[in-house]
């Protein structure tokens, strides 16, 4: 048996050990990936993004209870948002996941961002293809909504939920700009403290002013994802969404094929002529744009 | 008169143009770059990055009024994080920078990386560049150092100052994890608060343990910047280290061709091709690595 069929057939330790390939990047993966691309497609990808504190983790935590309680198999990949400022709040609330640790429906990994030179998006992307390869139902991919590759790799999700609490005030119109063309579903968590109706009322005006491009309506779902209130109506507006938006597949997989291609291409990118041209250029015998371009010519792309 | 003699005559009609052009990435803007670019590496290109609420923008300010009172020319990009969610405050602190609006000798651009794909560093750079070509001595870039797009930005810079201030404990660890590979200057800033001798000590352990690579030593410089305390020692550590640098220009363009070669290729990518590509990889007709594969093949990248 390869670890093809071991993964395919749902085994934990080869899913573990291809999942840390990925990681890696090792040549494994590649060649693993590729093998077992032509069964993915059946998991639901979702992305559950939103600000430093709005509960991201619990809400995946019990979305995860109730996955499992209608014997669906999870997947999580939570994404270190490699802010050297916030790191240590955020594996605490990581640790809260362990309660799921003994249950081998769950398949937990972490993807950390820190120090790695573009390739977070894809990367993640290629974790939640594994583990959709490996029967898992469902696929949740947790981010923080802090810095542009946090909100491409909500982007590259099938679904993505944005996670919001009361409180954040005139923010919303900030918010409004960076993440209403990823929102598929808004959740308002902590939804029993003061303001949830004003942020909703706000959320709703902002969506009739500027509604999602495709004319899918953006539901506004409200939880208190501490007392699980409202979790059975966030998995059912994520699925009802995943259903309709099955049409826009191609549209996704350009976003996925950029973002494979970009960590690909710099990770191959020829060291010694990258190497000999940085020399040139950094005594100005050469220019960045000449060199750049040549590159591109011999790709086709210019 | 053409605007590449314009710009390098330092006419701030013609920047303010090229400027826009760069940030919008027009075709103009890489003939421009490209004319300047034998006419820069004469400005010192400065990052400054930190945790939100460090009093970057009070430092970037009290370093503009030094270097103005020493009759410097002086570039300052703002580096939006664009984070929906901390847009507000930012935007906030950045109107204090008005004040030197009036002086000739100072020019400002802001750089948006919110719903830009990839590309951000890339950019941020040709703006330093132009300035540079335009004949600024000293360009200062600030970035919030939260996402890893930011921390791109800051290593892309000549020397980078990472701001830190008292009263971030144990964050000491998380930091040094994510800034140590950056981090050529520390400033301590608001060293008038409890608790700034225990940080510089702190540093001084951590850069025992692990010193920086290539052997040069990193300064820790203290810092009122509120009150214009510590402002020529830290444009003194920057100017030495930057001397010291001098001979790591090649590795640094090393960097800087591969983030413009990102940026470029994404840009170019042959939109037709891409989505037959991603219509067949929807399907599951075709497999996205063998897609990838082909491209990087033709690139001579396989």
């Amino acid at each position: 048996m390869t670890d093809v069929d071991r993964i395919l057939a749902g085994d934990l330790r080869a899913m573990a050990r291809a999942a840390t390939a990925v990681e890696n990047r090792t040549p494994v993966a590649d060649a693993l990936l590729a093998s077992l691309f032509p069964h993915t497609g059946k998991a639901a990808i979702v992305g559950i993004t939103g600000p430093p504190g709005a509960g991201k983790s619990t809400l995946v935590d019990q979305l995860t209870r109730r996955l499992r309680s209608q014997d669906k198999t999870v997947g999580i990949i939570a994404v270190d948002p490699s802010s050297p400022f916030s790191g240590g709040a955020i594996l605490g609330d990581r640790i809260r996941m362990q309660s799921h640790h003994a249950d081998s429906g769950v398949f937990i990994r972490s993807m950390a961002t820190r120090g790695r030179m573009g390739g977070v998006a894809a990367g993640t992307l290629e974790m939640a293809l594994l583990m959709d390869a490996a029967g898992r139902d469902v696929v949740l991919v947790e981010t923080v909504g802090v810095g542009q590759d946090e909100i491409e790799i909500a982007r590259l999700a099938d679904v993505t939920a944005v996670v919001l609490v009361p409180g954040m005030g005139d923010d919303v119109q900030a918010i409004k700009a960076g993440l209403m063309e990823i929102a598929d579903v808004y959740v308002i968590n902590k939804a029993d403290q003061a303001g949830a109706d004003r942020l909703e009322l706000e959320l709703k005006a902002m969506l009739q002013i500027s509604p999602r491009r495709g004319g899918l309506e953006v539901p506004i779902v409200k939880t208190v994802a501490s007392e699980a209130q409202g979790i059975d109506e966030v998995l059912g507006a994520v699925f009802s969404i995943r259903a309709a938006k099955k049409t826009d597949n191609a549209v996704l997989w350009r976003l996925r094929l950029r973002e494979m291609i970009r960590e690909r291409l710099l990770d191959r990118l020829p060291l010694g002529e990258l190497d000999d041209a940085a020399t040139e250029v950094a005594a100005r015998r050469q220019n960045p744009y000449t060199v750049v371009e040549q590159w591109l010519k011999k790709c086709g792309f210019a």
